[in-house]
């Protein structure tokens, strides 16, 4: 720490970009002006040196190593956030402009997916909780998939409405297409049920700026012409240094997962999450004052929303938490009052300071 | 400084990502667990929030004062490197498949700006110095431009050959679409003459991982059905917030758009890059051991490539170079020989050292 200055870091309840380790904060500080025995930053290393070739083969070989990745599955690293995925999944996925994409609709990240997907393709909803203003997780069972679908994609974490799949789905005829940016690494996934996993690294990985693809490699190559940034097979082939990659990030996402395999790896961090989640879902229940929309067999363990009684009392309640270092707990606006969002980085002790606070405010306004 | 750790910073010539201004580092590294007041690192923070939406603000405000940006231009700050914009580009300018793009071949960066825009259009070399193997760029009255073309490109410095247009191009009757990637900002430039302006960030402007796009506006909205991460009106209408930018990559950009315009601005640095190349071309010119394989009037003020008189002595020049603390010298194996990338944040103390050393090797070896 500097000398004479005084750090007051707070609990950071971000959606994403969310709160990252203190420990790769102070790694990265300590590392700033020159890395190892390179004699520069991190940021103005060649990505063909053999300081980042190290930096980006350690974290490639991590992410295999910490989500159990199949050989026959191929790792990339990409740019544009899952947004840019919206379109690169169905462009290197889908074959023929008249086939159709099935989408199970469970939020404001599954409808991108499906306005995006429609550039390309039919895309039919399989199955929606539109109705329950995305309060739920529908089941396997009320699916209504089409035979012979070009993938079939879910929403494994909805970060605004708070729902997330306690299970994973059957695979089925068509490829499993999983947009995991709000939960990967918080839970152990069984990859081989998926024909492609992604995720914007910007909650649970890192910082934002670098995008995860886990596909397995048989769906590669099926779109010869592509442009090649866009060319999952080229990406794969080139070991996503078909151009620079923003390299800082990934030296950032490679210090989160020596930070995950340290804390004893994603099955340790799901105990740790299920118990913060646990203990927050009990404060809001146990309440007269807090109620949280999400049906209870979907909650989601990273992002949970709960409203006031009483709207009036949402800015007192924002002001109040932000005074005591509680900071960006608004909740979305199509949920209304607040959001947690407690990703891996988000210590106990900041839900503890949470349901404190929460017990405060409402013996104070209850 | 940390206490007790020795730093030893080296003088980087790195084609790129390359050097920084050590006060940029040095910035970051005291911000990097608390930025301002807002008690988290910039990485951290949400890109909606107030202290993020500041930086971003004045990222952009610092592009258009440096670079001279007319209101009917807008700025776009997007992902993914030049190599996506190969793509990005002719999906936004190209309507029809029949059009032609038009190419000014200087290296290798339009071969793959030919190799792309084949994928959307007719590519047309209007002019090029292949033959000579890129050592120079060929005059505005050697080009047989296509009438009607839906852009002409030129590549503004070729990083691997060092060779750099000393003047800018007439526009035509054509939209002229440049990629400035490797000397943007370092010499000032009249945005009025071009179409678009496009360049990954990771030479002059800060990390890899963020791309600047100037585009009239005129030329935005010309296809309607882009996916939306790939369309430059989209974009500019969402001030480059459509998903999460890549918020750490920014908040460097901005420092070192401060930093640029802490020396004076672009006019500045065009006086200090001319004097730091004009010394290291005299060096080489006056050598009987180095040459430089680039006309003289296409000579680049931030790559220089030499050539050793004798093959065998590049690996003891490499070692040398390396134990003086002068890094990342070696060419690009299709010139050979030597490469000094010279960005803005390389110091004339790094050209002096770099000329004093190559005088010293020359006299033990040539």
């Amino acid at each position: 720490m500097n000398e004479g200055v005084i750090m007051a870091r707070v609990f950071n309840f971000s959606a994403g970009p969310a709160a990252l380790p203190l420990a790769v904060l102070e790694q990265a500080r300590a590392e700033m002006l020159e890395y190892q025995d390179s004699g520069m930053s991190v940021m103005e290393m060649t990505h063909r040196g053999k300081h980042f070739s190290a930096i980006h083969a350690s974290a490639m070989a991590l992410i295999r190593e910490l989500m159990g990745v199949p050989d026959d599955y191929a790792v990339l690293l990409m740019q544009g956030g899952a947004s840019s995925q919206f379109a690169f999944i169905p462009m290197n996925l889908v074959t023929d402009r008249n086939q159709t994409i099935d989408v199970v609709h469970t939020g404001m990240w599954s409808k991108k997916a499906i306005a995006e997907g429609r550039k390309f393709a039919n895309v039919q909803v399989i199955a929606s909780s539109e109705e329950a203003n995305f309060s739920y997780i529908p089941a396997q069972s009320e699916w209504t998939p089409t035979p012979g679908a070009a993938y079939r994609h879910i929403t494994s974490n909805n970060t605004i409405f708070g729902a997330e799949y306690h299970w994973q789905p059957e695979a089925g005829d068509a490829p499993l297409v999983a947009d995991m940016s709000s939960n990967i690494l918080s839970r152990p996934v069984d990859v081989s049920r998926y024909g492609l996993i992604y995720a914007g690294a910007q909650k649970n990985l890192g910082p934002s700026g670098v995008t995860l693809v886990v596909v397995r490699k048989e769906l590669l190559g099926r779109n010869p012409d592509l442009p090649q940034m866009f060319d999952f097979s080229v990406q794969a082939e080139k070991d996503s240094m078909l151009n620079t990659p923003p390299t800082y990030a990934i030296y950032i996402l490679k210090l989160v997962l020596e930070w995950v395999k340290a804390q004893g790896g994603v099955a340790a961090l799901e105990q740790r999450n299920i118990a913060k989640a646990d203990k927050l879902y009990a404060a809001i229940d146990a309440s007269g004052l807090y109620s949280c929309p999400t049906r209870v067999d979907s909650r989601s363990r990273m992002n949970i929303p709960f409203t006031l009684a009483d709207d009036a009392l949402n800015a007192p309640f924002l002001a109040e938490a932000e005074a005591a270092g509680l900071v960006n707990l608004k909740g979305h606006r199509s949920v209304g009052g607040m959001r947690a969002s407690i990703y891996n980085a988000m210590e106990m002790a900041g839900v503890d300071a949470l349901v404190d606070f929460m017990a405060d405010f409402e013996k104070r306004h209850g």
